[in-house]
């Protein structure tokens, strides 16, 4: 199948009735803030999209037991051997502080030169609109779905997905079995191509303490008595060579090495490199990794200490 | 002159018609804010000090140019060779926060079994209206002062003294030549002795800042470039060795080494030690000095890294 030029597809946009309503609705999404790490709107947004998911027709559940409510809706095919697609996305968003520079209100959906802006628009809020848009056209056009779809939707993605694995536990009898799991995002390189990834690196996050000493203590005792604070800073510092290595002891004996064939294969489709990166955000420091196959390797496969 | 016991005091104070007034002008100072880490009340309470000053005869200034005012109140004698005497105090203090375990309002002045509780009541409002006590009944008593006696008050002692510098050196000239200057507060040891401390450690503040690139950028890239956190992590943790020493270079070079006298005199006149403070703060790390003649050396003489 040859997709129709970009002009085509603007103009079958502007025209179609549901992905102007879908349109509407994401306009609707932006201008709710739902922004986990703030604790904005999370309740709010989630029972937006249970709405709009139950108009299509899809059983919802809306789980509250975790700081950010959880969204199922599924789409059921008539068809009895049908197989089962999941969709991943989630509703929060990053906050959108005054410490950076902002043309325009982040949460105001605005359009310029052929594009969509706002807070949202492309992580996440965006790919489950236009989903659902294409999950409405199917039923209305041919009546029923030739799989079934599941549409997952978290409220804490940007905030290391705080709670993700209880709600998976808790309805892990009736995601699975599913055939696939399509995660987030779909979008295109640099050079306009379509990518498929395999994976993602997962986050671990912890936290630390160190209690030093019962009360208050004057820093007039600061060169005699120990604190907590060098105490935590030297803690953190001793995890992390310069040169980007993690220093837990036996990290590494956990991630898999990958083989030489892996290796060539990323080095032939990859577009990344350390002067690229330089160039594209201004980078003052100087990368960990020079020599291509080494960055790539690092990039792609290595767990970071950000 | 022997001193009254406390019972006779504290009847006296009840008793004495000015110090039951300067009572009630700390009452008003500890019931106004007046905390530079958080910017209120400075130019408030800065001004009711030149106002109680003022009453008393004394021919006050009060210099806004910093953040924090500045009051300046001068008495003089009417001796031609009279010596000058300046108490130097504060009139901010430090936060009263909720972290903190209050049993009353901190600015509240309360009396519970003799001793007045409140925010600044010790450091450092209840000095300035102390003093300001003996000021005015001396002058009420015997119609004149035996010295010149000149107040500085400054308002950011518990954030670094922030701009006194710069205060002082604008009235360097009116204030200078003064005969003895008398810091802060009077306060008895723990054997209920009083105690002459013949100088301070000062105090370095100062920022730090890495600039690693010119927009934000995905931690996805976190294995491949480096990263702002990490260099000023690692640089403050390169100031301090895990023994309290500074590793700045030449900051040593600078320290006036005490002689053997200085220390044997520390060490004879000294209450405080390890073990003592261990004990008194709960303190769960190890300190820094076990023997006693370090530990007294570099509490009292070293610079500390705290």
């Amino acid at each position: 199948m040859a997709f129709s030029s970009e002009q085509e597809q603007i103009a079958k946009f502007w025209q179609d009735e549901v992905a102007q309503h879908y349109f509407e609705v994401l306009r609707t999404l932006i201008s709710k803030k739902s922004i986990f790490a703030q604790q904005i709107g999370l309740q709010d947004v989630a029972g937006y999209l249970g709405e709009i998911f139950a108009n299509v027709g899809a059983e919802v559940t809306i789980d509250e037991t975790y700081t950010a409510p959880f969204v199922i809706a599924k789409f059921k095919s008539s068809k009895p051997q049908a197989k089962t697609i999941i969709f991943y996305n989630h509703y929060d968003t990053v906050p959108a502080d005054n410490d950076q520079i902002w043309t325009d209100n982040p949460f105001k959906l605005t359009l310029r030169k052929g594009y969509m802006y706002g807070r949202g628009v492309d992580d996440d809020k965006g790919h489950i609109t236009a989903r659902l848009t294409a999950v409405r056209k199917y039923i209305r056009e041919v009546g029923d779905l030739p799989v079934n779809v599941t549409f997952i939707m978290e409220g804490a993605e940007e905030s290391a997905s705080t709670d993700l694995d209880k709600y998976l536990k808790k309805y892990a009898d009736s995601l699975l079995p599913a055939d696939v799991l399509i995660w987030e995002q779909g979008v295109k390189n640099s050079q306009g191509q379509l990518e498929i990834t395999g994976g993602n690196k997962g986050i671990i996050t912890f936290n630390l303490a160190v209690s030093s000493a019962e009360v208050d203590i004057h820093s007039k005792y600061g060169a005699v008595v120990e604190s907590a604070t060098w105490y935590l800073l030297n803690a953190i510092s001793s995890m992390r060579a310069d040169d980007g290595q993690i220093l837990i002891d036996g990290i590494y004996d956990q991630v898999l090495e990958p083989n030489e064939r892996e290796l060539d294969l990323v080095e032939r489709y990859a577009l990344e490199n350390s002067e690229g990166l330089r160039k594209v955000y201004g980078l003052k420091l100087p990368t960990l990794k020079k020599e291509r196959r080494d960055f790539l390797k690092t990039y792609f496969l290595n767990p970071p200490c950000p």
